[in-house]
């Protein structure tokens, strides 16, 4: 059995559980959280990640895989979630990428700054300065999704699991999803998948009871 | 054959000329680059890459598949550079979206401060808020070099290829490299595979003569 490692106020954590919930994978899943410094134990830095983050993604060999990325490809690689035909799994990779590098820093980080317990004076600077590349991954995931109901062959993959959390958390960031009505087409087609999970009722199911 | 849009002065595109030199794969190269404006034309935006971006690989069908890590996983699907065992597909995209997300973000762009024409008034100021977490970058490749050859399995695989360009180009972006002595020697094994091409001479090959 899988063990992950992660919070689901993390999209990146969430993302894993929304997979096994998909794919119906039995898995343990044991808390680990940054804001009570759970990442950066001697035990998890030593045994788990040097690196400090989750998710993390333990094999049944006991092998670790971070980033969020790479635990999903594991988790889903014999799955629908991932295809067959190698162009479409290099789409597939390509949303991904694309989520990492053009997306998540824009719109998680926004979105981490607009919730901020204790915002700090330059939170307005930084959020204009995420603003324009944030609408611009919008942009191109709505352009997209003009003419194609799922990112990559027609079908769900591990490219929209990825793509799910932090735009479905876009309007807490500060986005106006009411201009990319095709993005929200979408969203709704990911929330009516057999066995979708929300991030709510994720973070219920893995945040221990104080 | 495949095609490649791209200008191997960016690190990202390189890496796409690294590995068809690597493993002998047949291509034909496309030169476009973003100072000239040659990614933002009507023909390049509508028929290549609406995002406006390079590299991009062309596939002996015609799909083009943007993003560096998903051409890069499309060139090398079939050879040694993609290992077979699962786990270690999952480690080798595990290091290619730390590449991607953690790694690029701080080296590349402080690359592209550092050598910037017209160094803009808050140039320092970057650079400065970039060097932690290029330096945390650097620290984790020394970490997991200090007890492995390669990034992945024992043997090179498209991780190291991903990791290489804005590695090698450190010094240049304001790293020193002295600090990290495990780094060094593994550019140095990348630099000894059998096909290796130097950045400096994928430039000379890849750009059209004035």
């Amino acid at each position: 059995m899988v063990r992950i490692y992660g919070d689901c106020l993390s999209g990146n954590c969430y993302k894993l559980k929304l997979v096994t919930e998909l794919l119906g994978t039995p898995h343990a899943w044991k808390f680990v959280t940054w804001t009570d410094g759970g990442t950066r134990t001697d035990d998890f830095v030593s045994r788990v990640n040097p690196a400090g983050k989750v998710p993390v993604l333990e094999t049944p060999k006991g092998e670790m895989i971070p980033e969020s990325g790479a635990a999903l490809y594991y988790l889903a690689r014999d799955s629908h979630l991932w295809p067959t035909r190698e162009s479409d799994r290099a789409q597939v990779l390509r949303w991904m990428f694309f989520e990492q590098y053009s997306h998540e820093p824009n719109l998680a980080v926004s979105h981490s700054l607009k919730t901020a317990a204790n915002p700090a004076t330059e939170t307005d600077t930084k959020l204009a300065e995420l603003k324009p590349a944030g609408e611009g991954a919008l942009q191109t995931m709505e352009q997209h999704l003009s003419t194609n109901d799922w990112f990559v062959a027609g079908a769900p993959t591990i490219a929209d699991i990825s793509l799910y959390p932090y735009t479905y958390k876009a309007p807490v960031a500060g986005f106006d999803l009411s201009d990319y009505p095709h993005v929200v087409a979408w969203l709704g087609r990911v929330e009516r998948l057999l066995g979708f999970i929300s991030m709510e009722d994720a973070i219920a199911q893995t945040t221990p009871a104080k």
